[in-house]
């Protein structure tokens, strides 16, 4: 087989750290091509650029590897990757990050990471989105390598199912090595927000998001427990939003009307 | 029954048509609280705000209602809605839009009015996100207040699955009348982007997102089925992205290492 070709995109911009790692990872196995945002793009969710203009210029952030950076979101890296930089070459595989900090359960809903993976996962692409449970810039990455090694061969070698994205999430090195892979479910889980309320100089009031996260899943399949017993998780999304409990549900319990206004003109008579 | 508190936000800003038209209609079923954006958020996803400050300030855009416009997200317009405005007041329904522009099928996870109702459904509220298919500002909202009155008076009464946001959307208003509600599944379809190459006075290259829209599914119970044949389109939405079946086909078929590492000092021997 052909060296395959790997699109590498992030949300912490095109100068952090984790993507490094990621590229000399990806060296490695196939051809790499880095499409990044040019400034951090941390929790930007799905979001894309569409009241505003982009930009995409050559980077010469990487020693010997075609790389650009996008003044746009990661999903718009994606697209104009897609479109702009690769055109006629199909990339065999998108990865994303290593983002500086964890993407598991919810958090994978306002994860820039994840939004490159899961648009490549639109575009009918193979993809995965790796993060590590530690932030700040200087955060140790150096136990991921092999196991993102191991993640990618496999992903190239028996493919993942069409319209899937992988999230996978590394634990914060510690003194014990990672027990190994968990393939898991999304836990159920969300940020319990508080605002750090404050008064800038001019008296008028501001606020900083915090938070902390709340797990309310107490399985054993999923993510959550994966990170919290040093597995690596591995859980593979979609992005068909469709509640299909909740369609029987409805159609079940709740009344609509699906002769109003059928025929306006006899029912005003 | 007391009369309902209900929230509402949107992602067109606070000063857009769509959500006049939401508040006015809402007047009707409940009281009313406002917090929305303070400019356009279009496109946003579920992006939320965590390397800035936020604002937060009063606003007059309604008269004789409570409303609150901030400089985040739609997302963080609900997360700021329930910490800081209601805080002891648990709205009885969290309602967004209108939209000036459809979030039928993929458009669900562009969408910054549908990131609201989702935000709110994570923190187990009741919530529909409403969508017109007519873009701009001077869009013709008035087809569509019977049926959000009719789905939010159902929504009341009958509830919404816990962890489920409904995601409406509404066909542009034409001669013919609406035919009535359909409960549906999302479409499997895309936005097959294109970018307007352009050059700016000083000879740099930028880019206008552009694209059309694919749909490549056939089914007569999809959004993208209702909204073509006149239909108002209510999708259950939930956030679980969970590939199920993805996990059932990794465990089969790939060959990870769980006992990578196990025992580093032995492997090493």
């Amino acid at each position: 087989m052909a060296r395959p070709l790997i699109l590498v995109s992030n949300d912490d911009g095109i100068t952090a750290p984790g993507i490094r790692t990621l590229v000399k990872v990806m060296k490695k196995i196939g051809d790499v091509v880095v499409v990044a945002p040019d400034s951090p793009q941390s929790g930007m969710g799905h979001a894309i650029t569409i009241g505003e203009t982009l930009r995409l210029d050559k980077s010469i952030a990487f020693e010997s590897i075609e790389a650009w950076e996008c003044s746009g979101t990661p999903a718009d890296c994606v697209k104009l990757a897609k479109f702009h930089v690769l055109k006629n070459r199909r990339p065999d595989l998108v990865v994303s990050g290593i983002n500086h900090g964890a993407n598991s359960s919810i958090s994978v809903l306002y994860s820039g990471t994840m939004s490159a993976a899961i648009e490549a996962a639109i575009e009918g692409l193979p993809a995965i989105g790796f993060s590590l449970c530690e932030f700040g810039h200087d955060a140790d990455f150096s136990h991921t390598e092999e196991f993102i090694e191991q993640i990618v061969r496999e992903a190239l070698k028996k493919g993942i199912a069409p319209g899937v994205a992988l999230n996978v999430n590394f634990p914060k090195r510690s003194e014990e090595p990672l027990k190994g892979i968990r393939i898991c479910r999304q836990a159920r889980a969300k940020w319990q927000e508080e605002f750090d309320e404050r008064t800038d100089p001019h008296k008028r009031k501001y606020y900083w998001m915090t938070g902390s996260f709340v797990n309310f899943d107490k399985g054993e399949d999923t993510d959550e427990w994966a990170l919290a017993n040093n597995y690596v998780s591995v859980v593979p999304c979609q992005f068909d939003m469709t509640a299909h409990h909740a369609i029987v549900q409805m159609n079940n319990e709740w009344s609509l009307e699906p002769e109003i206004n059928l025929n306006p003109e006899v029912k005003d008579n």
